[in-house]
């Protein structure tokens, strides 16, 4: 690590966070308030409406954090020398990302008389915006800086708004979960800015990317965390609460067929019938991810089996799908977002074409039925236009997102910002000042080789 | 390890998970559905009702999950070489519990018309069962496969519903908390299953049986997550309101006392006054166990004082009961869940039925009395009735739980199920590709030995 | 460590807990109950109100349980030997204290009738006595043995218990989430009874006052899940729903811009720009604290300025004030509390003050007027008034606490007391049963050296 370029670390992080956050300060302080007394307290009616809720999503709210700040940060954590990176990077880029993208949405949404009026709901809406610009980063996790990722956020957070938008508003994708608009976005998005800042060195691994037992262990608990929460993301943006149940118990339902098949396709894949843990951190949210967008629509049995494929999918890409995609398109995804987000994705959306398409709306008539419920009587709605669009918005989104990801790596090359020299990546020395523990990571397997009798691999 | 074990692991695991699953789901497509939309959406005033007691449990729901699978998890990777044998062997286990399940109690309870209806309620009741599958799995933790597990979990799961069946519809008991039907049911299912796998070469300690400070400080961490969530578990089958907070309120003072005990216990039966970790980790929760069967119905200070007993019944069982037993009946139980489900359990029962026969039913009148306002108005009940029912439920659980675990032990040695050598016990390395960590566990103190100048001891 | 003290601690501390235990028991039996059931099954309308008012607390019952048990313990686990130390003393004055402060206020302020009504707000009003205890036992994190910290606690809470009736009900301050009451009181608490526990040798450094990768990772973990749920902690003692639901937007945003400014700050004060993981655990909290006594009056882009000065001044406390205080007054801080409680303490009721004086009654009427609204409608109220009552708050009630923190001090101090020696501070040892784990961090640094050939410093 040279001087130069810490020194230059030093300088960029701390200006472009203190910028970034002035301009947030003055922007909340020009145009947002809480709604104006008036408008809640003169009909009594209205505010306890409003006010409950808005506070009724808190407990939803909360969930989401969990999954955001501990469950996220401590899956990203799996790295030998890169704990902090994980859960701290990830920290840091998920506050810039929801303040960012309450201004974004704001202005977007919500800017009436050249005011915002912000409630708790805005907040929640950020922060599904912010996922996005979190999974996108596991592609590059560990060689990129924070400098690079907060541009990549800056970057993304509007082209998702936009994205989200035509997804929703004009195509009138059925996506309870955000399968299409938040995971397929996030996921090409990365693989695009990811395949732009391809290093040549890391196609015969970097000695730093490993794990330890207790780095494993951290990042499972992380995926635990992602896996108790599941069901809260997928339902809280339900029409009605039928359509918010559904979507809890098939959501459940996903993760739990989904994580047995993960620990058998797991044990079959090795020689020796071991499981991977990188297949357990991962793949046992593959449900959660495909069931998405059907979640409220499916029935029970059909999500044991959307849960069961995509896990099966997710475990198989690991092995066989993700060492292929980088001998062949130099696809280098350290995370697996393509495994996790890509592929269940789209097991997702086709499954949720197949469900539209085979639903019997004949069974109660239109009012009962489940999607028409969900949507609203709709003349006009006809089960292969809604597959159609389902497919449009797919199509769409991965089109933008690999699109987005390709300017936003092109963006991120430019030597103006601060990125970390190849043998640093996957280290917290570079951004942390860390520990100088006995029993640490940083002691290398080859350093510790000199003042050992025998070769290490024999202890 | 052979080469022909793992041989046979990789393909028993799989196999059987797989062709769970897929049962689970034709079984699911078959038989289970959401509510039809005519039986809520036509009669609107059950529809809110309906919907609301539903998602009113949520919370609840989701507060079990979080100690099922993170505070259960970390609790038992308390091991030095078992950390991923603790929460992961866990996760899976109870994914395959609550599915197997949801199938045994929808036929139980819920079959009609050839049909099961769903909703998250099932999902809760399913979790209460898979309890018990985790709970005995304790007593041989790291000792069996889990292949060896999914066997226990099949045959455990159909008769805790036989026994709850038994328990509650037909002794009536009062016990809000499932003290006996969940807490006492495991422990004596888990020690007579133990008991038939015995393992002589245990008696002496195995090398491996040891902790870490960091994977006693996570196990700890996991603990503190059960604390915290336990009034939860205790009081989400309350009958009404009031019954529901008392039960949380007298579940937390006993949480409370019960901690405060155990660390007095511990510190006092250690000849230099140190807490024992392993105390710390399960005395703690006694009191939730404990007062599980009387939340709703004692006063303050009753909670207080159970918790305070069976802490410190619990902390003198791992000192000195545990040690008595394993040489006098070779019982084996690796997680003590004799100390913390066992002998916690059985005092709490008492304590019921004490509670029961001393309530003084004049004071208030029968209607507001708190135990007859929980069951209902029954003329006929009595306080000397209802003491031997409860007596009774817990002798009548004794029995079959023991007679369970003899049976499930029997078929669990069969040698067709994989089950480790004796050198590979508490050992990740058989059912996990572990990372080859510097600083990992599994460099053995003797072999690190042989690379130090001065005994291991001294340093 | 020498045997006489050994000893002494096995008497100390195991009979201090029981005693106190007992008489806790005895004290519940005699004078707490749960509400007469007459008193809320007569009349229909009153039990339903009271009942859901009581159990709609429970999930924030719960979060501050999160905060306390799981988040604070993590916290203070950042020291390498002194984990346990962390997690298990918190957990130990954590419930000491609440018990003790259930009584103390109870009998303070809800005895009637020779009994004490016992609800679940009593158990969370108590709670945040008990957070004080644990606010100011982290100045003296380490070099304290648990029976002090008893001492500390048993003094604390009813000091805290009078001086938070003054500030509420005589001086009537607007302090929403307890910055005054409890943060400011605690730190200076903490800090009096540091100073008089001043340990000379302490301010060369101690050679066990150091943190691993590991522990700091798990501290920030903890600090994250105080962050998650501090928004629960600040909006708890609402007054209305409108006042919650900004007191929870206001909260997560000063947490937010905290968090971005603590990363900026922390690495602009760093030669090589490197972030402080010290920084990051402590600094990204300040926001919560400062907003507290105004989260529910101020609009969105106040919280975020205040966010973003509080941090920026906990960092720079961090960086230059500890070491500044620490050899100037001698003044010892373990944990930082001064920069992470004290400071933004002060900042926030500052703010606090000019948004009373600035906020324009005159808009809306007094009776939309989010203060008057809060307070309810008094005519004589007037800001500058108001403006008096918050500063006399803060300044009586840094008064009282440095007077309670020295007289404490001065009784922790007595030999009868079991104080550890100086070689064994921040060491687990003493007070615990550890294992002895081969990648522990009981083997120092200096001993390792001895088996190496180079300096450890270099690998």
């Amino acid at each position: 690590m040279s001087i130069v370029f810490s020194a230059s670390l030093r300088c960029q992080l701390p200006v472009l966070l203190l910028i970034f956050q002035g301009a947030f300060i003055a922007i909340f302080i020009l145009f947002f308030s809480f709604e104006e007394p008036f408008s809640y307290l003169n009909t009594s009616n209205v505010t306890a409406t409003a006010g409950e809720d808005d506070l009724d999503i808190f407990p939803l709210f909360k969930d989401v954090h969990i999954m955001l700040f501990a469950g996220l940060g401590l899956m990203l954590s799996f790295l030998r020398l890169y704990g902090f990176g994980g859960i701290a990077i990830n920290f840091l880029i998920a506050n810039f990302s929801i303040q960012w993208a309450m201004v974004v949405q704001g202005f977007f949404y919500h800017f009436k008389h050249w005011m915002i009026h912000l409630r708790l709901n805005n907040i929640l809406e950020a922060e599904f915006a912010a996922v996005t610009a979190l999974i996108s980063a596991g592609a590059v996790l560990g060689r990129t800086s924070p400098v690079q990722l907060i541009l990549l956020s800056a970057l993304e957070i509007p082209l998702f708004v936009v994205n989200d938008w035509l997804v929703n508003k004009y195509f009138h994708i059925l996506d309870i979960g955000g399968t299409v608009a938040i995971h397929i976005f996030s996921c090409y998005f990365g693989l695009g800015m990811s395949q732009i800042l391809y290093q040549p060195s890391l196609q015969r691994g970097h000695k730093k990317e490993t794990t330890t037992s207790n780095s494993d262990l951290l990042s499972l608990l992380g995926t635990i965390f992602l896996w108790i929460f599941w069901p809260s993301f997928n339902s809280v943006l339900a029409k009605n609460r039928e359509a918010q149940h559904r979507a809890i118990v098939n959501t459940f339902l996903a993760l739990s067929s989904g994580t047995m098949t993960t620990f058998a396709m797991s044990s079959l894949v090795d020689k020796r019938g071991r499981i991977s843990l990188a297949h357990l951190q991962n793949a046992s949210l593959a449900g959660g991810v495909a069931v998405g967008i059907s979640a409220d629509l499916i029935s029970p049995g059909g999500a044991l089996s959307i849960g069961c494929i995509a896990s099966m999918a997710c475990t198989l890409g690991f092995q066989y799908l993700s060492p292929f995609l980088a001998k062949k398109i130099k696809l280098q995804d350290q995370c697996g977002i393509h495994n996790l987000h890509g592929v269940p994705g789209i097991i997702g959306t086709i499954g949720s074409i197949v469900v539209i398409l085979l639903e019997p709306i004949d069974t109660y008539g239109s009012s009962l039925h489940p999607i028409l419920g969900v949507l609203g009587n709709t003349e006009t709605w006809t089960s292969k236009g809604q597959a159609l669009q389902q497919a449009a918005a797919l199509g769409v989104t991965i089109g933008v997102s690999l699109f987005g990801g390709y300017i936003t790596g092109l963006l991120m090359r430019l030597p103006c910002f601060f990125h970390p020299f190849r043998e640093d990546f996957f280290d917290d020395q570079l951004y942390f000042q860390v520990p100088e523990d006995i029993e640490n990571k940083w002691i290398s397997n080859e350093k510790l080789q000199e003042h050992l009798l025998v070769p290490l691999k024999q202890i």
